[in-house]
């Protein structure tokens, strides 16, 4: 339907090393998302791009389904509920959107439209709960959230209408079973990121940086193209701070009743935003196999009339599509150089030639959305060939862009150092961690500091460049998004 | 989570001849949907809802994606697109919800929350829609919509926020071909609700009750237990009505500007309202096996010990979760009657049993959960048995259900009948389709008329119970919800 813009915007797409407005005119041109819709901040997803968030959230869906369950809880808050928890109001107040009638009434009760849903979903667990055999509870739902963002607003990455929200809300007896859970969720994210090849680096966001109402953070962060970190996930240890505000109590074992600890944990669109950006390139959308809505085009190499390849083409469409592979035949009167260019723009991971000689041996040609390369492989086995560059395509895409990530986080000992590096990339240096010294930091820098990062990435030897005490505490700093 | 009530509530389901207190008392102890949320109108649903309603919709996206394509819009709508067609807005604008502050600063421009998106999608179809080759268009979308209902509100059939719209769109060179479109949407939803066993009527609704802006509206009835009818589903011929509100014009063939046709059409969650009250029973819920969270339990019928009964048992799960059952092995310490008690209250439609007579002779004890009917079969075919148990049960209920449904459609021949008749279910009465007549005889009933049914239903011979003539076409009038 809207083939003809594409068509339009056919040579219109700036080279990725111009990310911004390679990401936006991508977006437009495959299809992803419509920026037309006539209010700020609010996107259309087109089908194409809708396929692709589909395929995306059946990961998530399948990691949370093993002991997750999914329910669905209203938009709608009572101001009553939502104004309980006075950490959580203050890091929100400014952002939410209100309603204020109904046709021509006036609510006597506002009601926030959820900017995520703690205050709609804990009054529901306040009822469930009671004793510690109902816990722990891990609930999940997908939906849409609403952001009155006043910063400039991007499709996929800063939203007034977050029209993907996935968020779980867990329910535990003690805190230690939370601060388990959230380790849990963050090995579910890193799953979830392996599988769309995106490399992540997962820290404990510092202090005055948490999620309102919460014990800590725990943030997962990437590395988009121009160098500024995305974060693509957070869980958050909230204690028992919201269980005493909306008196979430279970009856434990001695018969007393005592407060739930819970976390919650969430993961946006932005998970489609960092897809995009980080596997795109100047000939457009790569996706990788899992989450390609198409994930091969065969294409016949004719020069004039040849109803063999034709047949030959349309055999191994059909062989592919009886596999369970996502297929295009291609046999439109266009010349294969427009056809590669189109389907290359679309993300296909992978493509499947045959020419009459190709046809002779018994062989078909298969290239490599990622790489170029071309190979030939016997017809006989096409399901299996074609498989096999599906996960080879997989894994170099997750190499190559872990070894981007990677080399884009330098080692600094001065804040004037990171000043530098982090204008493309993230810089890492020794923070004692505390507090005064880490809002020094940002302060001196113009950044902010993501956290302590987990694993090796976070620990070495230095001084803290504000107060100069030695730490092994390696902190990370980037441009954010 | 929610056993401790369900446990508590054991006891309380209300008989089906209550209808009204029957399903609301079975929302709750069957875990579809919480309706404690602390805002009338808007409720949760419960997990295991959540998965009836999951299998429900993957029916109709199954039916739809043949030939649509999803896709997804805003939920907000600026107040300046929301106004533009007269008829529409005079249709919607008591019942819409309006946002009118973000943060702390009044919007510039009020945003509608959709009650339905044709003034959110047509902006988009004006850039979409070019020439002749770009259509038709039919999209699809799975969202939240709103309305500030005043009546009486019930969960999952007059609701504040209805969270699973399925709307369609489609866009036509031609009226005749959107009309074709509307004919082929209530094919859908026929379709659709055979899949759920549940028998449906497809008439034209009369002039003054079809949506606001439609040339025509088609509707699908079903009669609930209470003898009122649910419409459950609807499709609208739009004419060029919101194409020339929203200057959406292709050039045709000649490369003139045309404007273009359109259909809508809709389903909500008022589908599972209907599954699970017609179904359903005084002994819980009963779903049709395509749609069921639990298709079969398997239960060991075991006094004392008995580890080869158990190992039996748990061979026979894995088994038909091998077949792609979704099965239940309950080898609680419960009583085998309690155990009954609670599957067939959670509507499993199948019931294998398995006790050390069963086992000697190779053989297991299957149970229907729709009429009780218990036979023996081999237990080396028992995933084979069990399907064959699936489709009996699909055919048997939706036999039923019909039949119910033809019974309670009686003809009459006057108005004090009718009156009389659509206590406890359908009239059906010759009208001459004259609109003062209709008004007339909705006046003398005090209630609607649904319209005059396609097919033989529709036909017959008699009077106009108000100016007398003759006709050939009947009417069929109902207390509705």
């Amino acid at each position: 339907m809207a083939e003809k813009q594409t068509e339009e915007k056919k040579s219109a797409l700036p080279s990725k090393s111009n990310f911004s407005e390679w990401y936006n005119e991508l977006l437009l041109v495959g299809e992803i998302m419509d920026v037309r819709y006539p209010v700020k901040g609010l996107y259309v997803w087109f089908p194409f791009g809708f396929d692709v968030r589909k395929r995306t959230y059946a990961i998530i869906r399948e990691l949370l389904d093993k002991d997750h369950k999914e329910a669905l809880f209203p938009l709608l808050i009572p101001e009553t509920e939502f104004m309980k928890e006075a950490e959580h109001i203050k890091g929100f107040e400014n952002e939410v959107y209100w309603v204020t009638h109904g046709g021509k009434n006036e609510l006597d009760v506002r009601l926030a439209m959820r900017p995520t849903s703690e205050t709609a979903i804990y009054p529901m667990y306040k009822v469930w709960v009671r004793s510690h055999a109902d816990l722990p509870i891990k609930i999940y739902q997908i939906v849409n959230t609403f952001r009155y963002e006043t910063k400039h607003t991007r499709p996929l990455i800063r939203l007034r209408e977050i029209t993907s929200f996935k968020e779980a809300h867990t329910v535990h007896a003690t805190w230690d079973e939370a601060a388990e859970q959230v380790k849990e969720a963050t090995r579910i994210y890193q799953e979830f990121y392996r599988r769309l090849a995106i490399p992540t680096i997962v820290s404990k966001r510092p202090e005055w940086d948490k999620f309102p109402g919460a014990d800590y953070t725990m943030a997962v962060d990437t590395l988009m193209p121009d160098g500024k970190t995305l974060q693509i996930g957070t869980a958050h240890h909230l204690g028992n701070n919201f269980a005493k505000t909306f008196d979430i109590k279970y009856e434990d074992l001695s018969g007393e009743q005592v407060y739930a600890h819970q976390t919650c944990y969430g993961i946006s669109e932005r998970s489609i935003a960092a897809l995009i950006s980080i596997h795109g390139d100047d000939k457009g959308l790569l996706f990788p196999p899992e989450v390609a809505p198409v994930q091969v085009v065969v294409i016949p190499i004719i020069f004039g009339k040849s109803d063999d390849v034709m047949k030959a083409c349309s055999d191994v469409a059909e062989v592919l599509k009886k596999d369970g592979i996502r297929v295009a035949l291609d046999t439109s009167d266009e010349r294969p150089g427009a056809k590669y260019y189109r389907w290359e723009m679309k993300g296909v991971p992978v493509r499947v030639e045959i020419g009459p000689r190709d046809l002779k041996n018994n062989v078909a040609t298969i290239v490599r959305r990622d790489n170029g390369s071309k190979e030939t492989a016997p017809l006989v086995n096409i399901a299996e060939e074609v498989r096999k560059r599906f996960g080879a395509v997989h894994e170099s895409l997750l190499e190559k862009s872990a070894k981007s990530l990677k080399e884009r986080i330098i080692d600094c000992k001065t804040l004037e150092e990171v000043k530098d590096r982090i204008t493309t990339g993230i810089a890492r240096i020794p923070w004692c961690g505390e507090r005064d010294c880490g809002l020094a930091m940002e302060e001196a820098v113009g950044a902010g500091i993501l956290g302590v990062p987990e694993g090796e990435l976070g620990r070495g030897a230095g001084k803290c460049p504000v107060c100069g005490r030695g730490t092994e505490n390696m902190a990370i700093m980037a441009k954010t998004y």
